[in-house]
C-alpha cells in the first residue's frame, strides 16, 4: 500500500517559508535559513552533483525520507512560483534541468499545462482537478512505493485537513520566523491523531516523526 | 548569574493551552492532553506526595529543569485564573496548600494583593509593576540560582519579546490543538537567536533545549 509521507522543515514557531516569496527568493524572507542543517550534508552535495560534505545524525534521516518513494506531490509555488495561466513558453521551474526527484512529480495548479520531462527521470505533471486526483495519480505512478508530500504549506495543509497524510516527519529548525507560510493552519482540533515514532537530535535541527491515526 | 529559563510543553502546532480556559479547566479545552507525557512519571507522583510511577527518558529532563531553580515567575492565569480585583477573601489558586514550587513564586497581575504564604516553602508574591520588576524581584529571591519562567503564553511571550529569556526547553507534545494560547506570538523576526543544545526522544514527547543569543 502506498503511504503519503510528509517530510518538511519548519521553524520552532511553525513556519515552512518566510513572507514575500518571489522568483529570486522562493522560500521568502529568511526561508533559506530553515534548511541550514541540510546544506553541509554529503546527501545535499550529491543531489547537486557535487562531492564532499559531512555525514552526521541528519544523514540517516534524509536516507530514510528518500527510501521507497516512487512519486512526489508539491504545490505550484514549490515547482516554480507565479500565478495565472502558464503562457506560451513557460518557465521550467527552479529545480534545474536535472531535478533531484528522479521520479514523477505531481504539481497542484489551477492552470493546465503539458507534462514537462526533465533529465534524470523527473517528469512534472500538472494536476488541475484537486488534491485527491493528484494523490490518485501519484499512487498509480508510484507502483506500490510511497509518495512524498513535499510542500508548500498551502498544499500540505489541504492534505492534512482532508486526513490523507499517513506519516509526518518534521524537522524543527532553531528559528523564530514570526511571519510567512504556516504549517498546520486551517486544521480543526481532532483532525489529526498523532503518535510520536522517534526524534533525532542532530546538529542544528531536531527531526520528529509521527504516525497519523 | 541568574538565568531566566523557560520550560513549557507545547503542541506541535505551537499551543501551550487550549481555548475556553476556566476555573474547572485551567488549561482550556484539550490542554491537559499536552501533559500526558508527564503524568505517568515518578517525578509527577512525588510532586503530589504519591509513590510509584515510571522512570523514562523524560525523567532526567524533568530533573534538569528543576535543578538550580530558586524562584518562579508565572502569569495570573497560571496561579489561579480570573480577572479584576482579587476581592476580600480571594481564592488561594489551584496549586493547593502545598504547591510544588518550594520557593518564592512571582505572579504577574494588574491587581495588588498581599503575599500568600503556603506550606512547603512556597510564597506567592503578586507583582503589579511589570515583567522587568518581577524578574528583578525573582533574581533577588533566587540568591544566585536560576529563575523558572513557567507560563502561560501571554507572560512568556512578553519576556521573549523583551529579550529577557536565556534558555528555552520546549516539550513538543504529539498534538494538533488548532486553537488556544499560542507560544511565540507577537515576536518579530530576529527577536530571538536560538542555538539548539540538545533534543531528547522520550515516550510521547520530544524535549528540545535552546540557548538564546
Amino acid at each position: 500500500m502506498s503511504n503519503l509521507r510528509l517530510s518538511i522543515t519548519m521553524s520552532l514557531d511553525g513556519y515552512v517559508a518566510g513572507p514575500v516569496q518571489s522568483e529570486e527568493n522562493p522560500l521568502g524572507v529568511g526561508g533559506m535559513e530553515l534548511h541550514e542543517w541540510f546544506f553541509p550534508l554529503n546527501a545535499f552535495r550529491e543531489m547537486h552533483g557535487e562531492q564532499g560534505g559531512e555525514t552526521n545524525a541528519s544523514s540517516s534521516v534524509v536516507d530514510e525520507r528518500r527510501a521507497n518513494i516512487g512519486a512526489t506531490i508539491m504545490g505550484r509555488n514549490m515547482f516554480g512560483g507565479g500565478t495565472g495561466p502558464w503562457g506560451d513558453d513557460p518557465w521550467r521551474g527552479w529545480w534545474g534541468e536535472d531535478p533531484p526527484y528522479h521520479h514523477p512529480v505531481f504539481v497542484l495548479t489551477h492552470h493546465a499545462r503539458e507534462p514537462l520531462e526533465m533529465n534524470g527521470g523527473t517528469t512534472f505533471h500538472f494536476v488541475t482537478d484537486g488534491i485527491e486526483s493528484a494523490l490518485a495519480q501519484a499512487k498509480d505512478a508510484a507502483q506500490g512505493q510511497d509518495i512524498w508530500l513535499a510542500g508548500g504549506a498551502s498544499s500540505v495543509n489541504q492534505y492534512l485537513a482532508a486526513g490523507l497524510v499517513d506519516e509526518l516527519d518534521i524537522s524543527i529548525a532553531p528559528l523564530i520566523m514570526a511571519a510567512g507560510e504556516r504549517l498546520f493552519e486551517g486544521l480543526r482540533r481532532g483532525d489529526l491523531k498523532l503518535t510520536q515514532i522517534r526524534a533525532v537530535d542532530a546538529p542544528g535541527v531536531t527531526h520528529i516523526k509521527y504516525q497519523v491515526g
